[in-house]
């Protein structure tokens, strides 16, 4: 473990302060300061232990900087913040369109940030949320533009808390996450839209856990979704070629189909 | 409890074992006999202590007998047994078709059967994923033509292993659980047509979830989807309308009717 001496998590909700707890929990800087506009989150980070102090204004100088603060602000906060620390990084659910927003709106990205994405979260939200535990064999996806030293010390402040960590470039991480994560927020959110209360007495387990996210912050829904909408809007047109595929499986009654397209999405999913 | 002497179970798979073990383990009746055809599946049945004994015939008299075979079947079934039982039940997903088939090819609806669904499962299946605690607090829902002394006879059969009772007509149940059962499923397996297994450890919590009934056993679902085709694919085609609604919304960027489309969704979700 490389210590460093003062870490800044700035919005400390669920993934900031989730992460400010984990690394105080190992040890990984002599310091983890947090900084809230919400000062209610950040009293609560502070009561609750997931952070050592409360900062109000920026310090002229800190190691690591992270900013865990809604996807469409990311951008604003990592120019504003980057020149306080060594290294910055972000854990928005979206990267290219940041890239793109440092590079039109603040001249250029900053040669000392490191683009991440914990694949880690609830339906649940604010520090009250936060666990120390939250990246505990969760992969974490790193985007930078080129490797370099930085990038290794992103790396290791994340390994540090049990994450395992993978690289992909910007652009490939938001088409990938626009299928396994994004789209299934916006099919369960609109499957529950169809559903009416008196129904929900008559739901099980299974309908239980395929909804579970569509009970999400909508408003951090709406950014992320926002934020990467040409390539959510293309996963949601690709399955409704599929669904669509299926239901005139079933509508022509044709089993070997049917149940070869059901046995290879359970084998797929058998192996996670 | 209003005990009986002996129950038949006819299908000790993942259903029918739970339902015989929890039988046995609230002490409902002296004896719980176990049928199925396949012997493999009687013999765990009676090495994981679930029913008291396997039997290769029906016998000739039994209180209670309740049909737990796939869903295509169940007609057949309930046709064959019912004059061996005082109360015969089912527990198929479906409840129309069974009825429709038993007037079409069997010469009618026994009087002695009361259908019955116990929305409770699991994405496993067989005898040896079982278990006594699987009705406590599920639902039950009985759809018989008309109530009598047996449909509570059937009820309280379900709520001494700890499941809560509801009638509805065998159309209302159909109808109902092709949106809140059915069609999740078709929707969670054309998702994972979607994935491809490179994408899989980029994945979180959120898509475990939402997945897990696309791991069930396809053979059985093909069934039940078949069996409730009309109403899974008028579910289906709502399904689409409201997705393609908010697709629209999020491409006119929308976000005042977006956010209120996820806020709705999450409100009743977090009803549950």
């Amino acid at each position: 473990l490389n210590r460093v001496d003062t870490a800044l998590v700035v919005g400390v909700g669920l993934v900031g302060g989730s992460l400010a707890a984990a690394w105080r929990k190992v040890g990984y800087a002599r310091r983890v300061l947090g900084f809230d506009r919400n000062l209610e989150a950040a009293n609560v980070a502070v009561e609750r232990g997931l952070i050592d102090e409360s900062v109000t204004e920026l310090p002229a100088h800190v190691d690591v900087l992270v900013v865990c603060t809604p996807s469409d602000q990311i951008a604003a906060q990592i120019a504003q913040c980057a020149a306080h620390a060594d290294l910055i990084m972000d854990v928005g659910s979206v990267k290219e369109p940041i890239l793109e927003t440092l590079r039109g709106q603040y001249g250029g990205v900053p040669e000392n940030y490191v683009p991440c994405h914990p694949i880690a979260g609830s339906e649940l939200s604010g520090p009250t949320a936060a666990s120390a535990d939250l990246f505990d064999g969760a992969l974490v996806v790193l985007t930078p533009e080129t490797e370099s030293r930085l990038s290794e010390v992103a790396a290791a402040a994340w390994e540090c808390v049990g994450a395992q960590v993978s690289s992909l470039s910007a652009a490939a991480h938001d088409q990938m996450l626009a299928v396994t994560s994004h789209l299934p927020h916006l099919l369960a959110s609109a499957y529950m839209q169809q559903v009416e209360a008196p129904a929900l007495p008559f739901t099980g387990g299974g309908f239980k856990d395929f909804t579970r996210i569509a009970a999400a912050n909508p408003e951090l829904w709406w950014r992320i979704l926002s934020m990467n909408k040409a390539h959510v809007i293309a996963a949601a047109e690709e399955f409704i070629t599929h669904l669509k595929a299926f239901t005139d499986t079933l509508e022509a009654g044709d089993q070997v189909a049917g149940v070869q397209a059901l046995s290879e999405a359970a084998r797929l999913r058998q192996q996670l």
